[in-house]
Protein backbone atom coordinates (compact mmCIF):
# COMPACT_ATOMS: atom_id res chain seq x y z
CA UNK A 1 0.00 0.00 0.00
CA UNK A 2 1.42 3.45 -0.92
CA UNK A 3 1.13 5.95 1.72
CA UNK A 4 1.29 10.04 0.93
CA UNK A 5 1.41 12.77 3.11
CA UNK A 6 -1.13 15.21 3.60
CA UNK A 7 -0.95 17.11 6.63
CA UNK A 8 -4.68 18.66 6.35
CA UNK A 9 -6.16 15.33 4.50
CA UNK A 10 -9.51 15.55 6.74
CA UNK A 11 -9.99 18.71 5.77
CA UNK A 12 -8.48 18.69 2.17
CA UNK A 13 -8.93 15.98 0.65
CA UNK A 14 -6.18 16.00 -2.27
CA UNK A 15 -2.51 15.78 -2.38
CA UNK A 16 -0.05 18.77 -2.92
CA UNK A 17 1.89 19.62 -6.51
CA UNK A 18 4.26 17.18 -5.37
CA UNK A 19 2.33 14.49 -3.71
CA UNK A 20 -0.05 14.42 -6.66
CA UNK A 21 3.32 14.30 -9.27
CA UNK A 22 4.58 11.43 -7.36
CA UNK A 23 1.02 9.59 -6.85
CA UNK A 24 0.23 9.84 -10.62
CA UNK A 25 3.46 10.05 -12.91
CA UNK A 26 5.98 8.09 -11.07
CA UNK A 27 3.74 5.50 -9.54
CA UNK A 28 1.14 5.30 -12.13
CA UNK A 29 -1.66 5.21 -9.67
CA UNK A 30 -5.22 5.86 -11.01
CA UNK A 31 -8.94 6.74 -10.53
CA UNK A 32 -10.42 3.77 -8.75
CA UNK A 33 -6.89 2.88 -6.88
CA UNK A 34 -6.77 2.90 -2.96
CA UNK A 35 -3.84 4.79 -1.40
CA UNK A 36 -3.12 5.63 2.18
CA UNK A 37 -2.44 9.07 3.17
CA UNK A 38 -1.24 10.49 6.32
CA UNK A 39 -1.50 13.84 8.37
CA UNK A 40 1.93 12.96 10.14
CA UNK A 41 0.10 13.27 13.83
CA UNK A 42 -0.71 9.91 13.57
CA UNK A 43 -4.13 9.39 11.36
CA UNK A 44 -4.21 7.01 8.38
CA UNK A 45 -6.82 7.99 5.87
CA UNK A 46 -7.55 5.18 3.88
CA UNK A 47 -8.55 6.27 0.57
CA UNK A 48 -9.34 5.91 -3.29
CA UNK A 49 -8.25 8.05 -5.67
CA UNK A 50 -11.58 10.18 -7.48
CA UNK A 51 -9.26 12.55 -9.68
CA UNK A 52 -5.65 11.21 -10.89
CA UNK A 53 -5.01 14.62 -11.72
CA UNK A 54 -1.11 15.20 -11.56
CA UNK A 55 -0.66 18.67 -10.42
CA UNK A 56 -4.13 18.18 -7.87
CA UNK A 57 -4.74 14.27 -7.11
CA UNK A 58 -8.08 14.15 -5.17
CA UNK A 59 -9.29 10.93 -2.93
CA UNK A 60 -12.15 9.81 -1.36
CA UNK A 61 -11.50 9.20 2.15
CA UNK A 62 -13.09 5.82 3.22
CA UNK A 63 -11.87 4.96 7.12
CA UNK A 64 -9.90 6.64 9.19
CA UNK A 65 -7.76 4.95 11.81
CA UNK A 66 -5.10 6.66 14.32
CA UNK A 67 -2.08 5.43 15.96
CA UNK A 68 -1.02 6.06 19.24
CA UNK A 69 2.31 7.73 19.85
CA UNK A 70 5.49 5.87 21.31
CA UNK A 71 4.97 6.14 25.29
CA UNK A 72 8.56 7.61 24.50
CA UNK A 73 9.90 10.76 22.90
CA UNK A 74 13.58 11.00 21.42
CA UNK A 75 14.69 14.53 21.07
CA UNK A 76 18.44 15.41 19.02
CA UNK A 77 20.03 18.17 19.42
CA UNK A 78 22.71 18.50 16.50
CA UNK A 79 25.45 20.79 15.30
CA UNK A 80 25.50 20.18 11.81
CA UNK A 81 28.20 18.93 9.43
CA UNK A 82 30.08 20.60 7.01
CA UNK A 83 29.17 18.33 4.86
CA UNK A 84 25.14 18.35 3.46
CA UNK A 85 25.09 15.17 2.31
CA UNK A 86 26.21 14.20 6.06
CA UNK A 87 23.01 15.90 7.62
CA UNK A 88 20.78 14.41 5.28
CA UNK A 89 21.95 10.87 5.48
CA UNK A 90 20.83 12.11 8.89
CA UNK A 91 17.53 13.00 9.26
CA UNK A 92 16.75 10.43 6.46
CA UNK A 93 18.57 7.36 9.20
CA UNK A 94 16.70 8.87 11.96
CA UNK A 95 13.39 9.17 10.68
CA UNK A 96 13.63 5.78 8.88
CA UNK A 97 14.61 4.79 12.96
CA UNK A 98 11.91 6.86 14.53
CA UNK A 99 12.55 9.91 15.85
CA UNK A 100 10.20 12.71 17.39
CA UNK A 101 11.74 16.05 17.77
CA UNK A 102 15.29 16.88 15.81
CA UNK A 103 17.07 20.04 16.62
CA UNK A 104 20.26 22.06 15.33
CA UNK A 105 22.22 24.70 16.89
CA UNK A 106 25.68 26.38 16.25
CA UNK A 107 28.26 25.33 18.47
CA UNK A 108 31.53 27.81 18.92
CA UNK A 109 33.54 24.72 16.45
CA UNK A 110 30.68 24.50 14.24
CA UNK A 111 31.56 24.69 10.79
CA UNK A 112 28.34 25.35 9.59
CA UNK A 113 26.04 27.92 10.19
CA UNK A 114 23.29 27.95 7.93
CA UNK A 115 20.71 25.55 7.17
CA UNK A 116 18.23 24.23 4.06
CA UNK A 117 15.04 23.41 6.84
CA UNK A 118 12.79 22.82 3.95
CA UNK A 119 15.13 20.52 2.36
CA UNK A 120 15.28 19.09 5.53
CA UNK A 121 11.67 18.24 5.97
CA UNK A 122 11.13 17.03 2.44
CA UNK A 123 13.37 14.18 3.38
CA UNK A 124 11.61 13.66 6.64
CA UNK A 125 8.56 13.38 5.13
CA UNK A 126 10.37 10.89 2.33
CA UNK A 127 11.62 8.87 4.91
CA UNK A 128 8.12 8.55 6.82
CA UNK A 129 6.14 7.51 4.03
CA UNK A 130 9.29 5.10 2.92
CA UNK A 131 9.34 3.40 6.25
CA UNK A 132 5.56 3.09 6.74
CA UNK A 133 5.04 5.86 9.66
CA UNK A 134 2.55 8.06 10.59
CA UNK A 135 4.51 10.75 12.39
CA UNK A 136 6.80 13.25 11.31
CA UNK A 137 9.05 14.46 13.45
CA UNK A 138 9.54 18.23 14.27
CA UNK A 139 12.53 20.00 12.87
CA UNK A 140 13.83 23.12 14.14
CA UNK A 141 15.67 25.67 12.76
CA UNK A 142 18.92 26.51 13.93
CA UNK A 143 19.34 27.64 17.60
CA UNK A 144 22.32 28.90 19.52
CA UNK A 145 23.48 26.94 21.82
CA UNK A 146 21.92 28.65 24.86
CA UNK A 147 18.09 27.67 23.75
CA UNK A 148 18.71 24.04 23.12
CA UNK A 149 20.32 24.21 26.86
CA UNK A 150 16.58 25.26 27.20
CA UNK A 151 14.67 22.76 25.39
CA UNK A 152 12.24 20.69 27.55
CA UNK A 153 12.62 17.07 28.50
CA UNK A 154 12.51 14.48 31.15
CA UNK A 155 16.29 13.23 30.79
CA UNK A 156 19.18 15.53 29.34
CA UNK A 157 22.57 13.85 27.67
CA UNK A 158 25.47 15.85 25.87
CA UNK A 159 27.52 13.06 23.87
CA UNK A 160 31.26 13.37 25.21
CA UNK A 161 34.06 11.08 25.60
CA UNK A 162 36.07 12.86 28.33
CA UNK A 163 39.86 12.28 28.14
CA UNK A 164 39.89 10.49 31.80
CA UNK A 165 36.89 8.02 30.22
CA UNK A 166 35.19 9.24 32.99
CA UNK A 167 31.33 8.97 30.90
CA UNK A 168 28.62 6.78 31.22
CA UNK A 169 27.30 4.71 28.06
CA UNK A 170 24.16 6.68 27.52
CA UNK A 171 22.61 2.92 26.91
CA UNK A 172 23.38 2.37 31.02
CA UNK A 173 22.23 5.63 32.23
CA UNK A 174 19.48 6.60 30.15
CA UNK A 175 16.13 5.24 31.76
CA UNK A 176 12.80 4.54 29.37
CA UNK A 177 9.99 6.55 29.05
CA UNK A 178 9.37 10.43 28.74
CA UNK A 179 11.27 12.74 26.42
CA UNK A 180 14.78 12.14 26.03
CA UNK A 181 17.42 14.85 24.79
CA UNK A 182 20.49 13.69 23.16
CA UNK A 183 22.84 16.71 22.57
CA UNK A 184 25.72 16.21 19.51
CA UNK A 185 28.41 17.87 19.03
CA UNK A 186 30.26 19.29 15.77
CA UNK A 187 33.41 18.01 14.34
CA UNK A 188 35.98 19.46 16.58
CA UNK A 189 33.87 18.11 19.79
CA UNK A 190 32.36 21.10 22.09
CA UNK A 191 33.96 24.28 23.48
CA UNK A 192 34.79 23.20 26.92
CA UNK A 193 32.15 26.69 27.94
CA UNK A 194 29.52 24.68 26.03
CA UNK A 195 30.21 21.55 28.43
CA UNK A 196 30.38 23.13 31.23
CA UNK A 197 27.17 25.24 30.55
CA UNK A 198 25.35 21.98 29.38
CA UNK A 199 26.20 20.19 32.73
CA UNK A 200 25.50 23.33 35.07
CA UNK A 201 22.14 23.39 32.88
CA UNK A 202 21.65 19.69 34.52
CA UNK A 203 22.84 17.85 31.35
CA UNK A 204 25.06 14.01 31.91
CA UNK A 205 28.16 13.23 29.98
CA UNK A 206 27.31 9.81 27.73
CA UNK A 207 29.33 8.10 25.62
CA UNK A 208 27.55 6.32 22.55
CA UNK A 209 30.03 3.76 21.52
CA UNK A 210 33.59 2.25 21.85
CA UNK A 211 34.72 3.96 18.84
CA UNK A 212 35.25 7.89 18.23
CA UNK A 213 31.95 8.48 15.78
CA UNK A 214 31.18 11.02 13.24
CA UNK A 215 28.28 13.30 14.22
CA UNK A 216 25.75 11.75 12.10
CA UNK A 217 26.79 8.60 12.99
CA UNK A 218 26.31 9.38 16.88
CA UNK A 219 22.70 11.02 16.15
CA UNK A 220 22.03 7.55 14.79
CA UNK A 221 23.21 5.43 17.57
CA UNK A 222 21.62 7.62 20.31
CA UNK A 223 18.51 7.38 18.16
CA UNK A 224 18.66 3.68 17.86
CA UNK A 225 19.94 2.90 21.41
CA UNK A 226 17.16 5.12 23.04
CA UNK A 227 14.57 2.80 21.25
CA UNK A 228 16.05 -0.33 22.31
CA UNK A 229 16.02 0.76 25.92
CA UNK A 230 12.92 1.55 25.49
CA UNK A 231 11.74 -1.71 24.59
CA UNK A 232 13.23 -3.93 26.75
CA UNK B 1 47.16 11.99 16.35
CA UNK B 2 47.01 11.14 13.02
CA UNK B 3 46.65 7.16 12.03
CA UNK B 4 48.00 6.62 8.98
CA UNK B 5 47.54 2.10 7.57
CA UNK B 6 50.25 -0.17 6.36
CA UNK B 7 49.40 -3.97 6.68
CA UNK B 8 53.26 -4.42 6.65
CA UNK B 9 53.87 -2.04 8.83
CA UNK B 10 56.15 -4.49 10.61
CA UNK B 11 58.35 -4.79 7.47
CA UNK B 12 58.38 -2.66 5.30
CA UNK B 13 57.95 0.83 7.17
CA UNK B 14 56.62 3.16 4.64
CA UNK B 15 53.55 4.21 3.36
CA UNK B 16 51.44 3.29 -0.41
CA UNK B 17 51.28 6.28 -2.54
CA UNK B 18 47.65 7.29 -1.24
CA UNK B 19 48.73 7.28 2.39
CA UNK B 20 51.73 9.18 1.32
CA UNK B 21 49.68 11.79 -0.47
CA UNK B 22 47.75 12.37 2.43
CA UNK B 23 50.25 12.49 5.49
CA UNK B 24 52.01 14.92 3.64
CA UNK B 25 50.39 16.92 0.77
CA UNK B 26 47.15 17.34 2.83
CA UNK B 27 47.81 17.12 6.28
CA UNK B 28 51.65 18.63 5.41
CA UNK B 29 53.20 16.53 7.79
CA UNK B 30 57.14 16.45 7.48
CA UNK B 31 60.01 15.05 8.93
CA UNK B 32 59.93 14.57 12.47
CA UNK B 33 56.74 14.92 12.91
CA UNK B 34 55.15 11.75 14.77
CA UNK B 35 52.67 9.36 13.26
CA UNK B 36 50.47 6.49 14.56
CA UNK B 37 50.37 3.74 11.64
CA UNK B 38 48.33 0.41 12.01
CA UNK B 39 48.15 -2.84 10.23
CA UNK B 40 44.88 -2.93 10.17
CA UNK B 41 45.12 -6.00 12.66
CA UNK B 42 45.28 -4.46 16.10
CA UNK B 43 49.09 -3.10 15.88
CA UNK B 44 49.55 0.01 16.53
CA UNK B 45 53.52 1.67 15.60
CA UNK B 46 54.06 4.89 17.07
CA UNK B 47 56.89 6.44 14.90
CA UNK B 48 58.49 9.47 13.38
CA UNK B 49 58.50 10.32 9.66
CA UNK B 50 61.96 9.69 7.83
CA UNK B 51 61.07 10.95 4.89
CA UNK B 52 58.11 12.59 4.27
CA UNK B 53 57.91 11.97 0.65
CA UNK B 54 54.63 12.41 -0.92
CA UNK B 55 54.82 9.12 -2.92
CA UNK B 56 56.77 6.82 -0.46
CA UNK B 57 56.91 8.29 2.94
CA UNK B 58 59.10 6.39 5.19
CA UNK B 59 58.66 6.58 9.05
CA UNK B 60 60.66 4.58 11.91
CA UNK B 61 59.02 2.54 14.53
CA UNK B 62 59.99 3.88 18.01
CA UNK B 63 57.21 1.64 20.12
CA UNK B 64 54.48 -1.09 18.55
CA UNK B 65 51.45 -1.84 20.94
CA UNK B 66 48.56 -4.34 19.89
CA UNK B 67 44.99 -4.11 20.66
CA UNK B 68 43.31 -7.14 21.87
CA UNK B 69 40.36 -8.18 19.84
CA UNK B 70 37.09 -7.34 21.12
CA UNK B 71 35.51 -10.64 22.98
CA UNK B 72 32.91 -11.11 19.73
CA UNK B 73 32.48 -10.71 16.27
CA UNK B 74 29.74 -9.30 14.12
CA UNK B 75 29.32 -10.81 10.74
CA UNK B 76 27.04 -9.28 8.52
CA UNK B 77 26.03 -10.16 5.38
CA UNK B 78 23.87 -7.54 3.21
CA UNK B 79 21.95 -7.58 -0.08
CA UNK B 80 23.73 -4.66 -2.02
CA UNK B 81 21.35 -1.76 -2.38
CA UNK B 82 20.80 -0.68 -6.34
CA UNK B 83 22.27 2.30 -5.36
CA UNK B 84 26.04 2.25 -4.65
CA UNK B 85 26.24 5.36 -2.37
CA UNK B 86 24.09 3.14 0.20
CA UNK B 87 26.17 0.48 0.03
CA UNK B 88 29.14 3.06 0.70
CA UNK B 89 27.54 4.42 3.19
CA UNK B 90 26.94 1.03 4.55
CA UNK B 91 30.38 0.35 4.95
CA UNK B 92 31.82 3.54 6.08
CA UNK B 93 28.95 3.02 8.81
CA UNK B 94 29.18 -0.25 10.41
CA UNK B 95 33.14 0.34 10.45
CA UNK B 96 32.84 3.28 12.58
CA UNK B 97 30.25 1.42 14.65
CA UNK B 98 32.80 -1.50 14.65
CA UNK B 99 32.41 -4.42 12.48
CA UNK B 100 34.67 -7.53 12.13
CA UNK B 101 33.42 -8.88 8.97
CA UNK B 102 31.36 -8.41 5.91
CA UNK B 103 29.98 -10.30 3.20
CA UNK B 104 27.61 -9.19 0.45
CA UNK B 105 25.53 -11.89 -1.86
CA UNK B 106 23.19 -11.93 -4.27
CA UNK B 107 19.88 -12.16 -3.49
CA UNK B 108 16.56 -13.58 -5.85
CA UNK B 109 15.53 -9.62 -5.79
CA UNK B 110 18.52 -8.53 -5.66
CA UNK B 111 18.91 -5.44 -8.30
CA UNK B 112 22.55 -5.04 -8.16
CA UNK B 113 25.06 -8.19 -9.39
CA UNK B 114 28.40 -6.24 -9.51
CA UNK B 115 30.14 -4.82 -6.55
CA UNK B 116 33.25 -2.46 -6.77
CA UNK B 117 35.16 -4.28 -3.63
CA UNK B 118 38.74 -2.29 -3.95
CA UNK B 119 36.25 0.76 -3.66
CA UNK B 120 34.32 -0.62 -0.46
CA UNK B 121 37.94 -1.43 0.74
CA UNK B 122 39.20 1.94 0.22
CA UNK B 123 35.74 3.41 2.64
CA UNK B 124 36.45 0.41 4.83
CA UNK B 125 40.45 1.82 5.75
CA UNK B 126 38.99 5.45 5.86
CA UNK B 127 36.42 4.60 8.24
CA UNK B 128 38.95 2.87 10.67
CA UNK B 129 41.79 5.38 10.40
CA UNK B 130 38.83 8.42 10.87
CA UNK B 131 37.32 6.70 14.10
CA UNK B 132 41.12 5.80 15.29
CA UNK B 133 40.46 1.83 15.67
CA UNK B 134 42.88 -0.72 14.58
CA UNK B 135 41.31 -3.40 12.91
CA UNK B 136 40.03 -3.42 9.58
CA UNK B 137 37.10 -5.50 9.21
CA UNK B 138 37.04 -8.45 6.15
CA UNK B 139 35.05 -7.38 3.38
CA UNK B 140 34.22 -10.35 0.85
CA UNK B 141 33.54 -10.57 -2.87
CA UNK B 142 29.89 -10.88 -4.17
CA UNK B 143 28.67 -14.54 -2.62
CA UNK B 144 26.13 -16.57 -3.82
CA UNK B 145 22.91 -17.07 -1.08
CA UNK B 146 23.90 -20.27 -0.55
CA UNK B 147 27.52 -19.77 0.35
CA UNK B 148 26.12 -17.73 2.60
CA UNK B 149 24.05 -19.83 4.38
CA UNK B 150 27.70 -21.69 4.81
CA UNK B 151 29.59 -19.14 6.56
CA UNK B 152 30.44 -20.20 9.86
CA UNK B 153 29.26 -18.48 13.27
CA UNK B 154 28.18 -19.23 16.35
CA UNK B 155 24.40 -17.82 16.02
CA UNK B 156 22.74 -16.81 12.90
CA UNK B 157 19.75 -14.89 12.19
CA UNK B 158 18.33 -13.85 9.11
CA UNK B 159 16.79 -10.29 9.26
CA UNK B 160 12.55 -10.55 8.33
CA UNK B 161 9.57 -9.38 9.55
CA UNK B 162 6.91 -12.12 9.39
CA UNK B 163 3.79 -10.82 8.03
CA UNK B 164 1.74 -12.30 11.46
CA UNK B 165 4.70 -10.51 13.00
CA UNK B 166 6.04 -13.83 15.13
CA UNK B 167 10.01 -13.11 14.90
CA UNK B 168 11.52 -11.70 17.79
CA UNK B 169 13.77 -8.38 17.46
CA UNK B 170 17.04 -9.24 17.55
CA UNK B 171 17.48 -7.52 20.38
CA UNK B 172 15.74 -10.01 22.27
CA UNK B 173 17.50 -12.91 20.68
CA UNK B 174 21.10 -12.69 19.96
CA UNK B 175 23.25 -13.72 23.05
CA UNK B 176 26.33 -11.88 23.64
CA UNK B 177 30.30 -13.35 22.83
CA UNK B 178 31.23 -15.70 19.90
CA UNK B 179 30.36 -14.56 16.00
CA UNK B 180 26.58 -13.56 15.20
CA UNK B 181 26.27 -13.58 11.51
CA UNK B 182 23.15 -11.57 10.57
CA UNK B 183 22.05 -11.62 6.73
CA UNK B 184 20.22 -8.65 5.37
CA UNK B 185 17.92 -8.39 2.61
CA UNK B 186 17.49 -6.38 -0.59
CA UNK B 187 14.98 -3.84 -1.17
CA UNK B 188 12.21 -6.68 -2.18
CA UNK B 189 12.95 -8.26 0.88
CA UNK B 190 14.27 -12.11 0.83
CA UNK B 191 12.37 -14.55 -1.85
CA UNK B 192 9.99 -17.15 0.20
CA UNK B 193 12.76 -20.49 -0.89
CA UNK B 194 15.63 -17.83 0.19
CA UNK B 195 13.76 -17.50 3.85
CA UNK B 196 13.06 -21.39 3.48
CA UNK B 197 16.67 -22.33 2.68
CA UNK B 198 17.93 -19.98 5.87
CA UNK B 199 15.59 -21.08 8.32
CA UNK B 200 16.58 -25.10 7.28
CA UNK B 201 20.31 -24.05 7.70
CA UNK B 202 19.52 -22.88 11.36
CA UNK B 203 19.26 -19.44 10.76
CA UNK B 204 16.51 -17.66 13.25
CA UNK B 205 13.97 -15.02 12.36
CA UNK B 206 15.11 -11.52 13.62
CA UNK B 207 13.65 -7.85 13.62
CA UNK B 208 15.52 -4.87 14.17
CA UNK B 209 12.99 -2.24 14.77
CA UNK B 210 9.82 -1.39 15.08
CA UNK B 211 9.81 0.55 11.70
CA UNK B 212 10.62 -0.71 8.17
CA UNK B 213 14.09 -0.19 7.16
CA UNK B 214 16.10 0.18 4.50
CA UNK B 215 18.74 -2.25 3.83
CA UNK B 216 21.72 -0.06 4.45
CA UNK B 217 19.73 1.24 8.00
CA UNK B 218 19.02 -2.46 8.65
CA UNK B 219 22.65 -2.97 8.40
CA UNK B 220 23.57 -0.19 10.66
CA UNK B 221 21.00 -1.11 13.32
CA UNK B 222 21.67 -4.79 13.53
CA UNK B 223 25.64 -3.93 14.32
CA UNK B 224 24.73 -1.29 17.05
CA UNK B 225 22.47 -3.79 18.56
CA UNK B 226 25.23 -6.61 18.56
CA UNK B 227 27.22 -3.96 19.74
CA UNK B 228 24.62 -2.99 22.98
CA UNK B 229 23.70 -6.60 23.27
CA UNK B 230 27.71 -7.37 24.44
CA UNK B 231 28.44 -4.30 26.29
CA UNK B 232 25.21 -4.91 28.85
Amino acid sequence: MHLFYQPDAGAFPFLSEEESRHCVKTLRLTKGDSIDVTDGRGSRYKSVIETADPRRCTFRIQETTTEIPRPYRIHLAVAPTKNSDRIEWLVEKTVELGIDHLSFFVSKHSERRLLKIDRLEKIAVAAMKQSLQLFLPVIDPLLDFASVLTQPADQRFIAHLPEDGSAAPLWKSARPGGTTLVLIGPEGDFAKPELDSALSSGFSMATLGATRLRTETAALAACHTLHLINTI
